[in-house]
């Protein structure tokens, strides 16, 4: 937010995955801890699932078993879209917008775009990528956080 | 998207139901079942809720049982909001913009609106109505998927 | 909306807290309380969790004992989308945008952001705060709602 010149409109980001969601909350390390745990007993990574039974003929080469992750996704968010107002993000407190990687460590891409009006001059889709945040220690549900200390 | 001169922007899709639900997510086969039986976990269709105590005097004739279609709706989503970035869908790998029916069959309306700036013109609020996709075979759980092959 | 001249756009109503949630949902007085059951099912209030160690060195001292407000909030939205369409906010039949407490009574701020074009000239991020809605009898999953009848 430092480069772009917006100061009313909309920053979106939008995670390019199926298996990571998106998530605004409060970046503090148990809740974290909470939200893995959370996450599993809605869908139990050891349940069966179709999407799992990776000898059908339709399945690609590289597809990995992970029905659990994609219905943590669905839960969850591909996208969140954060309200700039006059220059700042509008968000309020304990702000940060989470990246949970669900069916990781992989290379990740979320694209943000920021749409609005500059002083006096509307300006629309400026966009950016922004690479994945590294994943540690294997962790499946848990990667990274963009955080902004208002 | 093949009508739109739309280059950077977004496309927000908005389902004008409140038992219907909107997913960006894989457009598999048996995935879909698996969220249909997620799904019905989360919120089984058998359990008592007070929303389906039709003898309420206030509740209108045409009213059904779907308390457990309005839960799956907040789990998930009414709208989602898809970039685009240099005149294409910005939302990576095997993406597809998933419609699930929880209390149909029924005819059902999408919106979606295009805005964002064409070569060098700002352009917002370009609208338009989808119909609904057909609901086969009396599933609660499935409707239909916009795809995009990029 | 009535003092907006927007006739195609959206609203972004964005929910300043991390233990409060938005849904566009039906306004119905049962359904609210079969919306709290399910929450209250999902992410049990009496369970443990991490984040509830207020004996932690880091926590602030006016933190509350809310990790499954934050798990309901993560499960529901942050924030809501609602198109304009031709000068009216196109979302459909039962439309309302419920705000839900997930850890009040407290004071909290929802900020509306109207965006679009007005009658042949493109407007984007008129800002507004909206306060937010009282809470009644200490009830930790409703707040209040944004009605409309079209």
């Amino acid at each position: 937010m430092e480069s772009t010149s917006i100061q009313n409109g909309q920053v979106l980001v939008f995670s390019q995955h199926r298996t990571t969601a998106l998530t605004i909350n409060e970046n503090e390390e148990r809740l974290w801890e909470d939200i893995r745990v959370y996450l599993k007993k809605l869908a139990p990574p050891e349940n069966r699932y179709l999407h799992n039974d990776l000898h059908h003929p339709d399945v690609p080469p590289d597809e990995p078993i992970n029905a659990h992750s994609h219905l943590m996704a669905i839960t969850l968010s591909t996208s969140e879209v954060i309200p700039v107002v006059e220059g700042r993000l509008g968000w309020g407190r304990w702000p940060s917008l989470l990246l949970l990687e669900l069916d990781g460590p992989r290379s990740r891409r979320v694209l943000v775009q920021v749409s609005g009006e500059s002083i006096g001059d509307p300006q629309i889709g400026t966009c950016g990528n922004l690479a994945g945040s590294p994943v540690e220690r294997g962790e499946r549900v848990r990667a990274g956080h963009f955080s902004h200390n208002s």
